[in-house]
């Protein structure tokens, strides 16, 4: 498809969404069970963490009828204040799942008002499936058609494409006529913001959980006769090149209905950025080779693409940084022999000999390396050279998490996070939420109420 | 002042915010009582706008306890939806404050929320004009620094810029020492949103009241103990950047407190674009000279600035696109012989001679104009041209209204928007604001509430 000046992207993608059932989504049901599996399970992990009870304490006063649950807590908020909450605390640790060609994680923005608004209005499991699968697939598709460039010029891809995954998402819950769900996408466009400056502080978590609760924003308005330009998205003046970009119009529309972004999800094993797993991956080998003998490494040299380079060569300050530096990824698992949510916490990372050891580490470009591949070598005292190269990482598409894999990291994450939750009637829950008639009892579940 | 890569802006500007006292900031208080006024003039002139109605019942069903006035009406909201709401009201019209060297309309995204907080604290008037001001020099200052390519890139600034402010604004309401309002104006820096391909849709109001909102938002979230990066606003993959622009850091820093930026605002005689103020003002004169003659008009020609035809050389399809049209700012005046709400407004805007005779308007490029000046030329049927320039418009900085326009501005909208509200207890609240310990009573009299 060329460059259409005379498509509307808003309305494009509205198309898709308003004309979609679940006769045409449910191939990808399998996925979305498998995505919203993990988000529930990276949001258990982080519901006690201090970010989400100060978001929540400020929120409180602020919330209408208290519908929605907060993941892991026995508080409510209306779906607006939930959406918001739940979607920071999926996505605090880095653990939650990935949209490898634009590093999008997909669910936190979408999944959280999707699961707040129709635990509110007790909508069916087939319905929120099917919002989900189109949520993601817009979000991850305007994704697309501005990447590399726009996360490079410092946009945070997952607040500001993720935005229109949830306005579309909760515009179909909604059940808005294509027109509304256009003018949702089209509102999303003058909401959608996040910068990669603040990543490593809490301002992050500002912007991912405004993308989940302004997509539902939007639809709201949209659905109260709130409309916006056609061009939102691609005109001149609109969303695409006030980022920088030159939206890529074939990339955005091309296949619209017959491929399907979901399908290329990935979930970690790690909470850790996921470009920095297969570095994890080459250290848990090389930590066999050593045999122990962790004291006797000189120096490490981490090889991997500008990518790998770019997000993760970072000094260490606050553990927020540790979760995105592959020094403290090398260290942790030479030195600890593990990668969870523990290993990136301040228990670790002010270790002494953990801040000594990712002193030893150095990065290096190696282009021949593709994205998510890494190799990694250890000079020791002996003058021996250890290396390891992992290509395909564990939870990358190649190598991807079972669906058992990504249970145990529910129930660990609920465990670790300390939740409340009943992990097992969540998960059983999640694997047949086509036959729900309503979604209410299962969001509750995670918060641990029986309804 | 050279760039500083050592200095954090938002560190500055806080620095500022959190030290400048009541007696710091006195000298500026008539020009912001001036700003609050006309706040509440055009804030009153839109109360009944569908666009409100509609924002209001949307946000009914989210609001936490009703402590905050919704100006105009008799409905009330918690602070972050009244914040929302009354920004939307104040600036629907385009008929709001306007800071000419970066087109900024100050008021509506700072004072809807510092009004709105202070009501629900019963904060006293002098600290509501101290945080006012605070709030308008940091919003104006940082669009200083990146004016003018942000606007023309597609940035609404007034939305973009306007989230700084009340986020400093709010912050210092709040009490918040130094390093809470760097934090306040950091977490903005991941909430700033707005593009202008919205600007003639209901999407613009949303990114104007979420400026509002989300600057409250930051600062309440500041206070809860969230921090953003020092550099979120200058740093590498900061705002300044990703938004396209390299910050002119001596505009921003240089003569910070000894200079006000309120000092440079002004006030709008008609609702429209205030780049189309001298247009508007040829018309006037050019009518008088016409002597009734408007059907021997042959042709209109209209020369100005690059920036007035950017902003105001367009087709009128919609009532939005009319408060942004030269044309018909020229066709309403010539036949009508206003420029009130109602010119501006579907009753005016789609009457066929008022169609017949935009269609006759040309614009025309002349850089020996600058900005808000223009020229205006008729060709009459009998070959004979009339032409009037305008150097300085009224309401400009050079031309002034008085305060007894804006009083007159300000009862005149509270007609022409049936709002509910006492004007003239209103008016004399607000001159002398610095004398009320509480300023609850003075916005509940804006909504018609004795308290």
């Amino acid at each position: 498809m060329p460059q259409q000046p005379d498509v509307s992207v808003s309305g494009a993608l509205a198309h898709l969404v308003a004309t979609s059932s679940w006769q045409d989504v449910a191939a990808q049901s399998h996925q979305a069970k498998r995505s919203i599996l993990n988000f529930f399970a990276t949001a258990l992990g982080s519901s006690n963490d201090p970010a989400v009870t100060s978001a929540l304490q400020v929120l409180a006063p602020f919330s209408g009828s208290h519908t929605s649950s907060v993941i892991g807590r026995s508080e409510r908020l209306d779906a607006l204040g939930a959406g918001f909450v739940n979607a920071i605390s999926a996505n605090l640790l880095d653990y939650d799942d990935t949209h490898l060609d634009t590093i999008i994680h997909p669910s936190a923005p979408v999944a959280a008002p999707v699961l707040a608004l129709a635990q509110a209005r007790s909508i069916s499991g087939r319905d929120v499936l099917t919002a989900f699968i189109l949520g993601v697939e817009v979000e991850c598709r305007i994704g697309n058609a501005v990447s590399p460039g726009h996360y490079a010029r410092g946009w945070h891809i997952t607040s500001t494409c993720g935005v229109f995954g949830a306005a579309a998402a909760c515009a179909k819950l909604l059940g808005l006529a294509e027109d509304g769900v256009a003018n949702a996408i089209g509102i999303a466009a003058s909401q959608s913001a996040g910068i990669v400056e603040n990543l490593s502080s809490a301002a992050k978590n500002v912007s991912v959980g405004n993308a989940a609760r302004n997509g539902l924003f939007s639809a709201l308005l949209s659905e109260g006769g709130y409309a916006a330009s056609a061009r939102a998205i691609e005109g001149p003046l609109g969303w695409a090149r006030a980022m920088g970009d030159q939206p890529d119009l074939e990339v955005l529309l091309g296949g619209l209905g017959k491929s399907w972004e979901i399908a290329k999800n990935t979930y970690k094993p790690y909470p850790a950025g996921i470009v920095f797993h297969a570095v994890i991956d080459a250290c848990f080998k090389l930590r066999a080779q050593l045999e122990g003998a962790v004291d006797d490494i000189v120096s490490v040299t981490l090889q991997g693409s500008p990518l790998l380079l770019a997000r993760g060569d970072r000094p260490v300050i606050t553990e927020r940084d540790a979760r995105v530096s592959i020094h403290h990824s090398v260290a942790c698992v030479l030195l600890c022999g593990a990668a969870g949510v523990r290993e990136f916490s301040a228990a670790v990372v002010f270790q002494p000999e953990v801040v000594r050891l990712r002193e030893k580490v150095r990065a290096e470009l190696d282009t021949s390396l593709p994205d998510g591949a890494a190799r990694v070598s250890i000079r020791i005292r002996s003058g021996k050279i250890l290396s390891e190269e992992i290509m395909s990482a564990r939870g990358s598409l190649a190598n991807p998490l079972s669906d058992a894999d990504i249970e145990t990291k529910l129930r660990d994450c609920a465990r670790s996070g300390e939740a409340k939750c009943d992990p097992e009637r969540l998960i059983e829950a999640v694997w047949r939420l086509e036959t729900l008639p309503d979604i209410a009892p299962l969001v509750s579940s995670s918060s641990g109420r029986p309804s």
